[in-house]
């Protein structure tokens, strides 16, 4: 875990979405930036299924974080501006309370025994580390991709605690294509004999059954378009084991090959297992029956919605949908469809293409 | 196999496209209607990956076969006037030589001894066949998915040997995309413990590994259009293992757990990896150094492509660009893009619209 990397204990019992209880979780988080007087300067950053809180440098920890780029002095996130605050998932495994931790309660790990995990706890276990912070209302809540979701999740039920939102490549539900791919990369893990019923040992866990998920996961986050142009029918120059079929001939192949070992072993394989199905049960017309009645729970003033024309995994007629759900209720609701080539994946390499939009957003906030 | 299947012994020594040989292999097939006089009304259908030479029913097999509505007395592929043939591709394992045959220079079978399977060899081995029949000029060749590479590979082999070719839902080569999902698809089933280095038997195979690549296949030859509007996000009725993250929820889930199990047992896995790698590894730009090249040497007097917007596997712009060079070759050339909403798989179960294009084809031979 990162240096720079703070937590707080939630005492008392933490009750699930679904049913089903924590025992005093902990949080992992880090912020930059300070808080200012009136509090009023805070923002709350949701990341994706798999990083942690790490999400830039600092003075604490120098090593880059996973969204560095936006992060820090004078960055659209500007730390000389405002108190920025990411927090590891409730059900993640860097420091915050998921199926890899211990369970208070039997002295041995969760595994399987987490309750069922929703986004919902996610944005509530946030909104502890929040309170914990003194911070009473959010300048804004901002989330990338499952992210996005958390975050809307925030806003919708705690509506007076957050004054602006923004959504990056993310959607108020998932579809069954996102579902049919999540549940088979969640599939292949458990087919892992390694898996053992998610009673691995840490230095013998399913590592192949990830290696196939990442690799799924690969061809989802990026878009058919960027590998056209990366990577053609250009050969790989490792070994292609001529004259079996099962070598790497192309270098599409050497690449999905690079990015599945370099997941592996930095993830619990079970807290994988559980933030993936949220990802899947999270509909936002839960609260209240319907997209519109949810959004009418909401108080915001000023929302943005930022999608990519390339993203098969939020494609961005959900993200379109999303803005239109906001932009009934909250009159200042902008809508940018950024025509990246790298598709959902976009909002962590082309840095370039949501710079702007991002600061835009934080320049034009009048207060 | 169909009691409808006759087979041919290709005798001597069948030299394959990237080296090594097949020493008399068998090619399996099946015809609908009678060869004319003049033999000049034969059509060559080459299948997708998997299925077998049983393309529709006749009266040696009334089982419906993969393209029931399309074969036969007064329909699109007309047997009342056409002498249709089927070949079961030469890698697969419904009566045609693979990789799960006995290899008549060891009596062991091939398993992965069977040498580098490229879609110029199931041309090939199918030209063999046409000859068998004594026919030297085929009035059409169409190929659908897979088998429209095959298809146009045997148009630029056998230049003088066909008149017309129609593709359907096919490319002049696999694209990065399309190679990853291939790619990971063979991964799969090559971990399953039960694989063994290809070494499996037949009553103990890697069914776990060929479930998951069934998944990975459905999801690319369908389309998220389709899928939103059939399954959206209905829960399954199938028992939901409330409280563990393992379970299925959603209907998308047991639609792919059934088409996974649906198609386990009926093919041999090494002969999928096989077939599946000859798909990646096909280029049209290789016969002459270029597409516009290997356009050159054909010899087509009528062609058409059909493609479906909604394809993720074969995007319709690589439909567009093979008629596009189709075009330049042959002036009769049309490029029909389908507003089917079952993405690749469309030309399978979207008969309505495949049909009336095919037909008029067919009737506007002029000979």
């Amino acid at each position: 875990m990162s240096s720079a990397t703070k937590s707080v204990t939630l005492e008392g019992r933490f009750c699930m979405h679904r049913g089903g209880y924590l025992e005093s979780p902990t949080l992992a988080y880090e912020t930059w930036g300070e808080l200012n007087e009136k509090r009023s300067n805070a923002i709350l950053l949701f990341s994706g299924l798999s990083p942690s809180a790490h999400a830039a440098s600092s003075a604490e920890d120098r090593s880059a974080g996973w969204w560095e780029d936006m992060i820090g002095s004078g960055l659209p996130l500007d730390s000389d501006e405002y108190f920025i605050i990411c927090v590891n998932s409730l059900g993640s495994c860097f420091g915050s309370t998921g199926a890899a931790s211990v369970d208070p309660e039997t002295g041995k790990l969760y595994r399987l025994n987490f309750p069922v995990l929703t986004l919902e706890d996610v944005a509530d276990a946030a909104h502890g580390v929040v309170k914990h912070l003194g911070i009473d209302k959010l300048h804004t809540v901002i989330g990338c991709s499952m992210g996005g979701m958390s975050g809307i999740a925030y806003c919708v039920r705690h509506p007076d605690g957050v004054a602006r939102f923004v959504s990056i490549s993310s959607a108020t539900r998932t579809l069954p294509f996102g579902i049919a791919v999540r549940s088979l990369q969640r599939e292949m893990i458990r087919c892992d004999p390694k898996w053992d019923g998610g009673q691995y040992e840490a230095d013998n866990s399913p590592i192949q059954g990830q290696r196939l998920a990442r690799k799924l996961g690969m061809i989802t986050y990026r878009s058919p378009q960027e590998w056209d142009q990366r990577f053609g029918r250009e050969r790989s120059t490792s070994d292609s084991h001529p004259g079996n079929p099962f070598g790497i001939d192309f270098s599409v192949e050497s690449y999905l090959e690079n990015q599945g070992n370099k997941f592996t072993g930095g993830f619990d394989p079970n807290c994988y297992l559980y933030l993936s199905r949220a990802s899947d049960l999270f509909d936002l017309a839960e609260h209240g029956g319907s997209i519109p009645a949810a959004m009418r729970r909401l108080k915001l003033q000023k929302t943005l919605v930022i999608g990519v024309t390339t993203d098969i995994l939020f494609p961005l007629h959900q993200q379109r949908e999303l803005a239109d759900g906001l932009s009934k209720v909250c009159m200042d609701t902008r809508f940018v469809p950024l025509d990246c080539i790298r598709g959902h994946d976009s909002f962590l390499v082309d840095m370039d293409a949501f710079r702007p939009v991002i600061c835009e957003f934080f320049e034009s906030c009048c207060d």
